[in-house]
């Protein structure tokens, strides 16, 4: 039962922005709004963005189940990394182009509550954990794929930080050490083949080199407008071509999942992302490239599952690492 | 200061098996020897061979140390992986070629000490940190290059085994996903570019292709002896081939060990095995291409040395996880 205490969650991407007020149980989203990010607008705009959000949402939520203005006690913030918790900046991003840009106190002194920063898919991974598809399970990792790849790893609960709070960057693994040039400097990392901009990348190259397809009719013929979504509505209308190009994001997948099942050993890996809507035309061929990849001991003990929460896990994770880092683990 | 008890510790490769003495307190190795594995020879050798060291070491060692037959308490060992660490059991090694193995039990029942088994490469890391290049740091990758490429993880002083005993394969993260097919059943694993033999194959292939090296004459023209270790002479020698060779091992191991700071974040990673004699003409390529892959604040935090203990780091993590199951963490 909730106690009356709710956490306003945030989650920011490359393409959207959500937020919600989680109860401090976590047993639910109030008040949930998406908005699209606008990063090329420049940061200021993002941040005006989120905090009008916020107000909004707190507004709503209060209306809806009565909450008193000190019924909210904070806010959680999943941004793209890598960051530093304890100043709450954002230290480096490719997908919004920001440096050093303190994301956390903009947001918390515009509204007047503490907040809390962490890595969008850290918090997405850990809201599976609380209260999705991984619950009660002590070895998570969590893969979101959007705009970029994130990871998170969760053990027994808690977020794993690395050293200097960078860790869980399963999107830059290399899976072609010569290939692909990634927009974070390295080559062939996993984002560069199945981030949303790169399966439709894919998809282009293939339309391009005169693959017989559907897709372009679903863009009234301009190429240009093809994204990951247009691959999945041409998959859904049964497009041989769409179908192969997502038999091939579950191939660069498997591999990356293969490593981090042989690197870490764990008992789920919880994908989510608009993509995971492929449902089986993704996880089939994905579990089977795991299977042939990962050591039999390692893959046998471990489930690939899609996300529960959707885009809430972000928004739940957050509002929980703001309770985790003000209260103590759960 | 030591308290009169005394470990055994084992350490089996693919190559060599290393057993010697450990004081409680891990301050040193007694009566240390070395002796060619010859897994070829099937695993009852192998099994013998650990026995008849073992007896030896005692031997030596009580003599050496004046330690009563009550002093020796256990026996830590190290193998190649996966396995099962409460059965004591060797599930799968492509290096050893052996399969559900009971390895502990046999070790253990002969001698008639009380043995616990551990991953080869994580009983190496748990060494160094124990007592060499990684003490006192909480998060430690450790990295063997031998026969195989091993990895370790360690946190905090435990060993991070994942949910079925089977973390730590850092030789089969792939990073060329379409690459070198390797033993375990993948493809492009590290392991397959970096590890002895594969640094021998990448040799024998340029020499067979007509370059110019030293390496021929290193092995009597009998290009079939050339081993990772003739690769290193060649160094030795100034050979513009060899270095080369190593060059590249570096620039692999680069992407890997990029891959382990993108995901894990950690502070040291601690590489050993023979070829880490090269010194800097590994070391400085390996930094550089590390550099140029990982995030610059993951690459920031974390050192890139080479092993303190060198051969003796399995023994003496061998021991410590003895000693850290029997009676706790350190």
């Amino acid at each position: 039962m909730n106690d009356g205490r709710y956490i306003v969650g945030v989650d920011l991407g490359g393409t959207s922005i959500n937020v919600g007020i989680v109860p401090f149980d976590g047993s639910r989203v109030l008040a949930m709004r998406s908005s699209p990010t606008g990063a090329d607008k420049g940061p200021k705009h993002v941040v005006d963005r989120i905090i009008t959000m916020i107000r909004e949402a707190m507004r709503d939520a209060a209306k809806e189940a009565s909450i008193p203005d000190d019924g909210f006690i904070g806010i959680g913030l999943g941004s793209p990394g890598p960051l530093d918790r304890a100043t709450g900046t954002v230290i480096e991003t490719p997908n919004l182009g920001w440096r050093n840009f303190p994301l956390r106190d903009l947001v918390s002194n515009a509204i007047g509550l503490p907040g809390e920063l962490d890595n969008d898919a850290n918090c997405a991974t850990l809201g599976e954990w609380w209260a999705g598809a991984a619950q009660g399970i002590d070895h998570v990792i969590g893969v979101t794929l959007g705009t970029g790849i994130g990871g998170g790893i969760v053990f027994g609960g808690r977020i794993f930080h690395g050293v200097s709070d960078a860790a869980g960057e399963i999107g830059h693994m290399s899976i072609d050490s010569t290939g692909r040039k990634c927009k974070c400097g390295n080559y062939g990392c996993l984002e560069a083949y199945a981030s949303g901009p790169a399966i439709a990348a894919r998809a282009v190259e293939g339309l391009l080199s005169g693959e017989d397809s559907l897709l372009l009719s679903l863009v009234d013929g301009d190429i240009s407008r093809i994204t990951a979504e247009t691959v999945y509505e041409g998959i859904v209308a049964g497009d041989t071509f769409a179908k192969e190009v997502m038999r091939d994001t579950a191939k660069f997948l498997g591999a990356g999942i293969a490593n981090l099942i042989n690197l870490l050993n764990p008992e789920i890996v919880v994908i989510s992302g608009g993509v995971t809507r492929a449902g089986d035309q993704l996880l089939e061929p994905l579990r089977n490239e795991v299977r042939r990849r990962a050591f039999r001991p390692a893959f046998e003990s471990c489930q690939i599952v899609t996300s529960e929460l959707g885009n809430r896990a972000g928004v739940i994770g957050a509002a929980c690492v703001f309770r985790v880092v003000r209260f103590g683990d759960l």
